[in-house]
């Protein structure tokens, strides 16, 4: 028991580190010292510090699965509600402290999918699963006659995926949600009619 | 003239390992051997990493601003095509080699922009740079009746330029252009009517 609330410590811990500094950027020592544990517990509990960075994605997913339930997968919503509600979630984190950091998914996209091909192949897999259930919520709309039956859902679901990372991208350099709250204008306006 | 030349190759050199492996992941060692040129000579040229970072970034700036003179600021061709071509050059870029690489700009806003203010605030006029070239071009489409009278030049610019580096970003992970396809398909279809 002991041992595993260690480990909880540092994935908690170095998940904060990592978002705000980058992956690359942080060193198994700034984690453990922000864990607040020794070096070695470190080593104890994670193969490499790729492993770890795995971990930490998957924490991260988990996180932000519940954001999707509430939104997305909720069948007791009209469809295209859901869907602004899973956007302006994202614009209200941006304004509670994630401008600067970004998301997850993009800053380990940009800089570790390279070096590991480990990490690549989660991305690819949370980057599907995302899209799946874009795609679920657009379904659902042709099917609530929100959207034409023509409406090409899977290339669309695709297009918000990135859309959105790239509006939490850029909103990090520029330090302001103008450029997210663009794209949510452009999608509700122009896209999704 | 000598220790000119010494400087273009560390920055040549250095921006392509920096675009391949990542600006945090990419030692000096790394670069000068790269370069061919003693570690020295890096010091010499470079006050700190930072300021050789800023220094690619904006020599791979150079190197795109041709791009955008070719596209969207060529007044002798039709407004809405020559977005479509900026467009389809990123693309085509992708499939000839930059799809694992990525945009440098995305990579260094997701991995930099929170450690140097001075890389954060080039990359924000650059941003802006670029947006405002994709408006010129709209503005444009719509003095050429491509585009009614109403439509929101500087919100759409944004939400382009920002989709732009989020189609390329998850594109790096996915190795595929397929996200770009999508943002392509979906902005001539959807959002430019």
């Amino acid at each position: 028991m002991a041992r595993a609330s260690l480990k909880e410590k540092i994935l908690q811990e170095g998940l904060r580190v990592v978002h705000e500094k980058g992956f690359c950027a942080s060193s198994v020592r700034d984690i453990v010292q922000a864990a607040g544990v020794p070096q070695g517990s470190f080593t104890n509990h994670f193969a490499s510090k790729e492993a770890f960075g795995l971990e930490i994605l998957n924490l991260y997913f988990e996180n932000s699965q519940q954001l999707i339930h509430d939104t997305l997968l909720k069948d007791s919503k009209k469809p295209i509600k859901r869907l602004r509600a899973y956007l302006d979630a994202h614009k209200k984190m941006l304004d509670a402290g994630f401008l600067e950091k970004g998301c997850l998914y993009g800053n380990f996209t940009a800089e570790a999918s390279e070096n590991s091909e480990m990490i690549r192949q989660r991305l690819v897999e949370i980057y599907d699963w995302l899209r799946e259930c874009v795609e679920y919520c657009l379904k659902a709309a042709i099917a609530a006659q929100e959207l034409p039956e023509s409406f090409p859902t899977k290339e669309v679901a695709s297009f918000i995926i990135s859309s959105l990372q790239g509006a939490m991208l850029v909103g990090k350099a520029d330090r302001n949600t103008s450029t997210m709250q663009a794209f949510i204008n452009v999608l509700f306006s122009n896209v999704l009619r």
